[in-house]
């Protein structure tokens, strides 16, 4: 017991270590999360079950490992981590990483790969996207684009949730007015929403499986499961060919958290 | 053989300790149980074979530590437990939890697979859902809303099965009226189960890949099986893009009955 | 090779010993096998990689076990042992159990694996069903009935096949009339091979994925194979939303035979 | 590296004791090939990872015993080997087994499975089938009868597919005679390929879950393709409601190279 | 760590051995990735986890096996390897491999699955395709024709793409004139990118369950999803039954890149 009570302490500073630096770079987090053009990955994995037959200082020492390489790219690439354990069935960490170019990305997870914790860690999901200037919106009414200039930055955001999405070929070969209309309907219908569920899309066709991915974080669940059924309701919601499949839910937590989690 | 039955007795002193404080929460179970905006999550999970190379010794010692963590969360969740091993294929173990924050769930769930016992399992189902005021009960006639009141609380419920739902992109676009008509059609097919099996619906868009969780419990197999046959033969099931994968079926029971059997 | 044969003597006894209990319930196990109102469980397993890896001798106290369980459930169930390895892909083992309550079905299963045996054994697929009363027959002509008699019980019956199915909505939608002519149709194509092929039909709505379980024995492969042709050309098969997936095809094996396999 | 090839040495004598018994049996092998109311086997499969961890001595012994296994089957059934290794993703092995029963397939590939060998194979596919005498060919006009009987023997045989085809319902709906002008298209279409790519049909209908498993034997891989691209214009194509999923493709081998490859 | 960095070193010089090899073939491989009648076959693989069990000496073993492998089949196969590691969730490495023989193709992967590194290899998708004149361009105006000679070998080319396509039946009932109509629509859609984004087609029915593979290079891969995008709006694109499932994105790396990252 006196061997895991010192192991935790040492943890602890392993961990602290780093906390500075961490929350410093959080103005150009804001810029890279805001622009059009950047590439946003989601990467999803599963701790295997062998991590856990490490000892408690090997485990330490591990997540020590990962705390070092999330530094180093920092200058490159903004990474958002996610618990999923406990809410998503078959990933357990969930990283968001927006990035100039998916080399980066690529670098920082493979480097990740090959740590001693990335080692035991599974991918479950890759999705990528492009974030796009809004296709639509120019074309809507004032009234609507002034609305959706509301804030929604109210509050804190813990839950985040993943759904990617498939169009049907439907969708593609209509014009572009019409998409334009069914989509200021869809727009229409999440409105009410605004404040408490903040909304991100990524353009993905070719780059995955999927057509879109979208980003959700919320404090209020019940208002985003709504939310989810409003935009169930609009005529544009009959051309999702796939929805979800899967549907990644998890919360919003620092990594120090997450790693301290693992590393217990 | 001698060891063996000492741990046997040794489980038996670990598993009664905590058997007192576990129905004494029976009031506030049911409240948290009949109110609307409470998240129920379905947590499936197959224990690995890695599990039965423990020592009994260990066996013992890793499930009393679940008993302690349950007892520790038993202040804001409401945890239910099922046997499913021998009836489900891909499950050994689920548990339904109540609660009105998903953040407890998970902290429950993570805490659970951090345990020596958690270690071993693996989650093969998540699915979360809300519980709402009945849609649309309100606009049907008074004397099936009558009979809905009908207690079903009569007798042990020994079986649990677990059907979730995905509806098409034409249910959802039929106004609230006539989706109410058909729900009406439904009620009615359901009606004279009312008083065997139990049911309790849990609303899940956005929250994982179905619209709804459909759970049931019912001593009679038999009738819960013709109850979904009557409601296969009304016109609202051809709105049923998916029903069941996974269909759950298991029993009731007390979690030291599990965690025993895999102590054993 | 020494201990070998010794071990192998040793197992021969071991599954003598249980061989007078087995032949001695086949009359409970007719009634079981005729009555409506009975539930089938159909539950196939594969045996892991590290069965082979245990000594010869454990292997064969492991199966002992078994043999001992068997005995033990069989004043409450009646259990039909298959061997689909060699010919099933993702299954080695199929039992067929049929019993009053599913309870006591779960009670067995779970009881297997638990055994050193059991542990080894990896659940691949579990299919529940309902016998019932026929539904169409009693509006049948006289003469399809009198057909319908005719006995299938000459001769052995080696293969057994399980193919699982779901209805499309369209069937389930259709009235009670037309649904009765479909099967009238349908079981006038399958008259032919009543004497070659025996069937037997469970209901499954709700305690599955499927809604009927099929299964079949003969000791002619290829007629079976033309009833099966036969019965995708008449109206009714349109009306098959899922036909197999999994089609489980094995042989009809006393347990011993069995056990003795993976004992060996 | 003394011991290495020493052991190759063992090795050679080993897979050269059995190679005479091997083509002596070519006769009846011609005549079982060719007879109606034969049963077809696919088997696939793949080496798991612990095979590499033996020594290369218990590899080779391993081996050996198969050689005998298959000598000692050979008078009830004909068995043909394929390397599928590196040309299909999930599958190493492939064996096509002809016999008058299924059991006796059953009996070989169950005593494989419980070699030093087999214990280390994972059964990733099982198709069976029945082959039968030509269906639609008597309707056939008298000149095509003629073309169908070109030999095709010429030269060779190096590559085998295997491609399971399930059809609609649709199909099986249609009355004989529109089939049987479907299928005359159909085979018109394939005429071209008839010198090139041998064929061979076996109908499974009951026996998997496909209704055809389509067998074909080439040296020109890209004649093939093409009669596999001539097929997919005709109508009859329409009715595939599954073509492939799986599609094996490997090189037709003598069983004693594929041996050495995994005794190596 | 010392023992560490000398390691390195070794890997250096054994990786280095080869390098002067491997660009010495380029003129024979400009030539085979340009004629028409060569196989193309895509092999990703994971690696497992035991792989980072082995010491740092073994794995630079294990590495530098394959290194020698590669030369030995150079004078008959082009490879092309690829890192889909960090980028693509079920594989890390890819090898694109031309041939005149997929025999050739198959003799290479088997070869390299029996290397120290092979073992550790996991197959997890295979495709085949076949490279052909262009099928359409012929009937199409002058001026397209001339525009798609326009050179797209401008800079490097770091990202690859493969996305493998099913047509559906209703494409292949299409007579080769509206087809070739459709495909002119496409390709004029396509034309925009043709600087950016190089292309390659496979033809592949009958040799995996696709009926075409299509591979991408760019180092924009913001041109290459809007070239996706473009193609998913023109009328050929419902015809696409599958689409990707699995698309493969990875960059193009030196063989030598890549057995680094697995050696240290």
């Amino acid at each position: 017991m006196k061997a895991a009570s010192m192991m935790r302490m040492v943890l602890m500073v392993v961990l602290c270590f780093g906390a500075a630096a961490w929350p410093a770079r959080a103005a150009d987090r804001e810029t890279l999360l805001t622009q059009p053009g950047v590439y946003g990955t989601f990467a999803a994995f599963q701790m295997d079950h062998d991590w856990w037959d490490l000892t408690g200082e090997a485990r330490v020492i591990a997540v020590s490992e990962v705390k070092g390489l999330v530094e180093q790219f920092a200058h490159k690439i903004v990474i958002d981590s996610y618990l999923l354990r406990g809410l998503s069935d078959h990933a357990d960490i969930m990283f968001r990483i927006h990035a100039h170019a998916l080399s980066d990305t690529q670098q920082f997870l493979t480097s990740l790969l090959g740590t001693r914790f990335g080692r035991h860690l599974v991918a479950t999901s890759y999705l990528h996207g492009l974030t796009k200037q809004a296709a639509y919106v120019p074309g809507f009414p004032e009234q609507l684009k002034k609305d959706l200039q509301a804030s929604s930055e109210a509050g804190g955001k813990s839950y985040a949730i993943v759904i990617p999405i498939r169009k049907d070929a439907d969708w593609w070969a209509l014009d572009q007015e019409t998409r334009g209309a069914l989509m200021q309907e869809h727009t229409q219908a999440a409105l009410p929403y605004i404040n408490t569920v903040k909304r991100k899309l990524y353009h993905s066709s070719g780059l995955d499986d999927f057509d879109f991915i979208t980003y959700f974080e919320t404090e209020k669940l019940d208002e985003f499961h709504r939310l989810i059924r409003a935009l169930e309701q609009v005529k544009e919601f009959r051309h999702a060919r796939r929805f979800g499949h899967p549907t990644l839910l998890g919360t919003v937590r620092p990594l120090d958290d997450i790693l301290e989690l693992f590393a217990r």
